[in-house]
């Protein structure tokens, strides 16, 4: 069976944000990111692409089509395709996200 | 903003298995599914649609594809598109999953 566990897979980097994949198919990607206080994920957009984050652990101030909002503990946050998003950890503790894309736009 | 709470969605039934809807397009669902103690989805499968299970709250055995194990809080299960998967709560306390689905049988 194949598992992954949420706490195992986190990875920091006082270099930048860290992404670390759980799983992945052509339909979708789940991944881990990493944020130490002030690392962020540029605002971007993904044709046809949705993307969910799911709040694991800290305070994220997310960026979705000029709206801000920070997004805690729980909180889920959805990104549809085309829309511009991002987040920025602006808070003094670590921030941990699950982000699931679908589909998967990197996937060869 | 969509945003959603993983503690304020979550709803339980004594009668059978609770699943409740965060967000979904035709690339996606993500829900959440709230198991009493005993109570199960049965076993099945999907073609072409993948399945990530996120343990919140409490214990799951597992099945995937002839497998069981028992996958507690923080721990991700990956179903395959076409392998059969299903899950009981076996433990004597509640069962809280986050579920993604990609892409999603469901929207018309």
């Amino acid at each position: 069976m194949q598992t992954k566990n949420l706490k195992m897979a986190q990875r920091f980097s006082a270099e930048k944000m860290q992404k670390l994949n759980l799983f992945e198919t052509a339909n979708f990607f789940t991944d881990i990111y990493c944020l130490e206080p002030g690392q962020e994920q540029k605002i971007h957009a993904h044709q046809g692409a949705d993307k969910i984050y799911v709040v694991l652990e800290g305070t994220g101030r997310f960026h979705l089509g000029g709206e801000e909002a920070d997004c805690s503990e729980n909180e889920v946050v959805f990104a549809p395709a085309e829309v511009e998003h991002g987040v920025r950890n602006a808070s003094p503790a670590r921030l941990v996200l699950l982000v699931t894309m679908a589909p998967n736009p990197n996937f060869k």
